[in-house]
């Protein structure tokens, strides 16, 4: 256990709240919910900007920006898309201060007042397609396939670093096709994207799924979702991508002329992950020690420690930590060499444990006289010791390795952690006393939805898209079962 | 002259905006002042960002995020920055939204009134020293030196695209020293940093130069910048570097303890440069018929048009038209080869004159024969008909030769359009019916500043670095000068 750090055991949400502040990578700010993204975690996210925007690009994406305020009336254009999202929001109403004559400081301006209200986007889909209609005409015009990385903001009441806050760093996609058919694809592919992304590089494993009802996006025909599972038993949602159908052309009445010369509306997608990734990934994989990053995401890969005990010792370490160092970093491996004087190794060892490097590597007199070296994978934690020959492949390899490790062990534990049930008291001795997933048969309804999730706080995360087409009854009300999904409590 | 853009002499303003419009790059949203940026130039925009935030980290600095809202009470912190910088801001006073029951829609509820109104950031030293508070007790925790890029609002009566917009997206650099002359050396260094990125990247010359007292940052002990001059003979100011002394260190209280345990206010910088330089960019180089880009920040750097009579002859063509675009690429060279069939050549030839691409290539069955290709440069307009052999090679070159062209072509204009003043008529002659930058001397007094400013509209634009410490008298008083400073228009 780390300094400072509450046990998974003794109280995981804690454990959560004192990593991401001692590991550095967030803080709540001087506004309420919202959070300062630290150097470290800013690094972290950086990354996976990186990666998801080059997955973006090679899927025949751009990227643009829109305006960051939405006019109010903006919301009311899309019935169930007001109804969702036009509530907690920041609402800017004047455009001015001027000094308080009277108690110093500064005062809103009375006179200042915006004659319509801007809303903070929550999210863009009215600004965007208020935006597109000007830009379509024809079916040449389409499609429009445009990516936005940009801050929103929802007045969430309460906040936890990451996984919910009023501001939060996102990238939205929003397109516009032709057809149904190739909506539906975009939206497909794009959560392909998404579950690619946060498996193979986040080493989380997802269930790719549908929404119900209750739960889709607001606007939407279908969302579509990836669900994972965290430490504690409780599902995440990782990212949505929703097909809007013609809902939002026509709020806005963007039509297009097909080939034949017609007009019809057009077909809309968006799709989204936000900073709420970053929680996942801390809370996925991360020990009572620190964090445990996937090497593929790990801004520092490898960093070497020297062990020493007078300056000659690690002036000659040094030598061979730096040479170690450009060695590793030829292979396009991250390094940082730690040298300074006034931490002990000891010291620096929990602080790298903390932060989450992969390896570590260890370099003393006696190691300088055998020519080896000591290698730490945070993952498990074991330590070897091996020659410095041939070590730069060997800790190329050793990074893919622990990249699939963590992926396995993760998986493992969701599949320790799904369970299978039939019927209603299962479920909820299930749900109490292991939680996890839980894969039931549902009748469909919304009804029974809404009353499990009421006894419970179980909601349906998603219906999968690879579920099998069984027959059999739902768990809660005994009805035919309309599909098997899998429920969970979830953040 | 390009269908629908004005010319620069018919009306330089007129055709600025055409440019920006019709060549994609922007466009106004429905929110007043508020712009969209569209994929081509955020494109663009996004080449910028590569390379300045390569130039931040090679400089030791890292990447943070700030939230977007600052509390009202923080901009009475310091004197300066409160007149400066709280007047013309968004203000957000609710949180929340609800049905409109008589009218329809949504209306803002009266009962979700902020204690304390929250401002969109216009600038953050204020959430940043208040954030930096926590982090700094010892000298060990110096420097900090962070960088984030974000949108921020200023609620400008008058907008233009890029050039002043109500939202915009730009980089402010944060740093944090023990001493005055790390963070002097700090304002320099980044100011160096933009004087090469704007020089050798986007082919603008630049002055570097002090800001006088009247001119400078609301907060800051000395604000540096570089002043470019655009094709109307008015300057634009390219971007800023503040030595903020300890004034924010004091406002928010943040003291260190120094190597001799002694507690001191920390010295602060700021620095910034906007998606105004993109702005900078189309008026310094482009022409009549559009866009002239610099090979170094153009999105597309080579498009290949085949020209053809029938599908055979395309076929054909496009064989060599995709080796050849292979090739370039393997250089590192981006390539658009347009086989659109709906679009004729000339209209292809218009369109890429429009979006400035530098080099344009066309393939007819006569260049198919002799082994031909036909290279057209955007900034010269000239054509000329080469061999196929060694083409990327050449291409290669010619990018080059067209990044330094471009330049000094700017260069050039510049010393035509910078003119050495002695007397207040000879001042307002040249001001009058040449424009450009003036080089004149100045008494160092902000009245005579002042006086000039109201009968000319011109501004000092700045106090060059490298600046003769030749005496002489000031061109307007008449008083022996403190400087020799460059005056102009300014946007």
């Amino acid at each position: 256990m780390a300094k400072g750090i509450t046990t998974r055991k003794e109280n995981y949400s804690q454990w959560y709240n004192d990593l991401v502040i001692k590991a550095d990578l967030a803080e709540y700010s001087a506004v309420r919910g919202c959070m300062v993204i630290k150097p470290y975690g800013y690094a972290i996210w950086e990354k996976m900007q990186a990666v998801l925007d080059k997955k973006f690009k090679d899927t025949g994406h751009e990227n643009a920006y829109f305006p960051l305020f939405i006019p109010k009336s903006f919301f009311s254009k899309e019935a169930a898309h007001v109804e969702g999202f036009a509530k907690e929001v920041a609402v800017v109403t004047h455009y001015r201060l001027k000094n308080d004559e009277v108690n110093g400081g500064v005062i809103v301006d009375p006179d200042a007042k915006l004659e319509e209200e801007l809303i903070i986007r929550p999210t863009s889909e009215t600004i965007i397609w208020n935006t597109y209609k000007n830009w379509i005409q024809s079916y040449r015009d389409l499609p429009i396939k445009i990516n936005q990385w940009a801050n929103v903001v929802r007045w969430e009441m309460r906040t936890r670093l990451f996984l919910r806050t009023a501001e939060f760093l996102w990238q939205e996609g929003h397109t516009a096709h032709a057809t149904s058919q190739e909506a539906v694809e975009e939206t497909e592919k794009m959560l392909d994207v998404y579950a690619d992304f946060v498996e193979n590089w986040m080493a989380v494993p997802v269930i790719k799924g549908l929404k119900s009802e209750s739960e889709k996006f607001a606007g939407a025909i279908d969302t579509y979702a990836i669900e994972a599972l965290m430490q504690d038993g409780k599902a995440l949602q990782a990212g949505t991508s929703h097909f809007l159908g013609q809902n939002f052309a026509k709020a806005f009445d963007v039509q297009f002329a097909n080939k034949e010369g017609k007009l019809d509306h057009v077909w809309a997608t968006s799709w989204g992950v936000s900073t709420r990734l970053m929680g996942a990934l801390v809370m996925a994989h991360s020990d009572d020690k620190g964090l445990v990053l996937p090497p593929k995401l790990a801004p520092i890969q490898v960093v070497i420690v020297p062990i020493y005990k007078n300056e000659e010792q690690l002036n000659e370490i040094s030598r061979t930590a730096v040479k170690i160092k450009s060695e590793l970093e030829s292979k396009g491996i991250s390094v940082k060499f730690d040298d300074r004087d006034f931490h002990k190794p000891g010291w620096k060892f929990a602080e790298y444990e903390l932060k989450g490097i992969p390896v570590r590597l260890a370099i003393g007199p006696r190691d300088m006289e055998n020519g080896t070296i000591e290698i730490a994978r945070r993952d498990t934690l074991e330590k070897s010791s091996r020659s410095q020959e041939g070590l730069s492949d060997y800790i190329s390899d050793l990074l893919d390795e622990i990249q699939t490790s963590i992926y396995q062990k993760a998986f493992r534990f969701r599949e320790e952690n799904t369970t299978e049930v039939y019927n209603w008291e299962e479920f909820k001795e299930v749900l109490e006393n292991k939680g996890g997933f839980i894969s039931a048969y549902w009748d469909g309804t919304t009804e029974t939805e809404e009353k499990i999730k009421q006894e419970t706080k179980a909601t349906i995360r998603c219906i999968p898209l690879d579920g099998e087409n069984e027959t059999g009854t739902c768990m809660y009300s005994g009805k035919p079962a309309k599909y098997k999904v899998i429920y969970a409590k979830a953040y």
